[in-house]
């Protein structure tokens, strides 16, 4: 059997942490752990790990944000390479905690790089290894950053009208990603309760792979 | 005055060294030092020193040579913003030792990544600072290689076939991208004397730039 590959995509506080969860201890329990990786970028290998070093050192101030995408999409190639294509050739189901549709909402649109600009630097790192189904949280923008101040009490005054401008222009950039895929991207409507939320992600994976949940697998 | 940007390519054993440290001589006399900036990636600045200490890191044998051209496509895009826009804005004549011709020769068609796709990357990385002039060291592979051997003895092992390959594969698209933009690259025949190279280049500089040589400047 060969592998799955599975994005998870959102806006914050779309509650793709605890759903990914969710659908881990799932899976784990359907199929075995050795059968699931839960992954995300940068992957654990040496080089992404210095890349990450770049990206997260507090004093880089004045990296430019097209430095900034670069990095990433060099953080990403290296996770394709040494952890994705590994696990898939292993026969493994991958859960992957966001992927290329994040740096395309983020800064293609969230940062105003251009979605087909940054597409393309990352059409060139995966090289191909798009995922088979992307999971996409969908939630509207002021709700999402309304669970965000609740559950992280320092960030509230960061609410801004700028940072409101920037994660709507996140939300319109995935909504147009999956209406331009929607064999790949499926959307989900996060503002329900966190069950519900897992059972129609349930629902989607097992459309998308009726072969997981029978022997054969 | 604005600033001029010049950027110098050229196979291993062009004598791209040798000839830089004669134009830069000439143009510091000429202009002033202050007028004229040397440089090459990594720029000097923080991040992309950090970015180099990755790329060389002799432990990171394992790198993709996707990985590799973004981190490259990352550092020149740090350099452009921290180092030659500055320079460019205080009216700087700027002599770049390589720049995105060597990304398109070395990585596009040396390490078959596809010289189209490299671009791409670098055209988001350089966001339209192209020189204004190129001046492309032109020399036979075989007679470069074997200039390189007489300096450097401990590499005669390394000319192998497959290196033959490499560096006629480097310089092929070198001549390509020359003739697809004559008006920026001006192929100079490096296989002459280094003073009738130095003296064919100086003359390539004089035509581009005219007002460089009076006291408009």
């Amino acid at each position: 059997m060969k592998g799955k590959f599975i994005s998870f995509e959102g806006s914050d506080g779309a509650g793709k942490t605890s759903v990914l969860k969710a659908i881990r201890a799932d899976l784990e329990k359907q199929l075995g752990t050795s059968k699931v990786m839960y992954t995300r970028e940068p992957g654990g290998d040496r080089i992404s790990e210095q890349i990450r070093r770049v990206l997260v050192d507090r004093q880089n101030t004045d990296m430019d944000s097209r430095t900034e995408a670069l990095l990433f999409a060099a953080s990403r190639r290296q996770h394709v390479v040494e952890d994705l294509r590994p696990a898939l050739a292993a026969g493994k189901v991958i859960l992957c905690d966001r992927y290329v549709d994040s740096s395309i909402a983020y800064q293609g649109a969230g940062r105003r790089l251009g979605e087909q600009a940054v597409w393309q630097i990352n059409r060139f790192a995966i090289d191909g290894l798009l995922p088979e189904l992307t999971i996409y949280l969908d939630i509207p923008t002021e709700l999402g950053l309304r669970r965000i101040a609740t559950h992280r009490a320092d960030q509230i005054n960061r609410l801004d009208q700028e940072q409101l401008a920037f994660y709507q222009a996140v939300r319109h950039s995935y909504l147009r990603l999956q209406k331009a895929d929607p064999q790949r991207i499926k959307k989900i409507d996060a503002s329900q309760s966190l069950d519900q939320v897992v059972s129609d992600v349930k629902i989607a994976i097992h459309t998308k792979f009726p072969e997981l949940f029978t022997d054969e697998f």
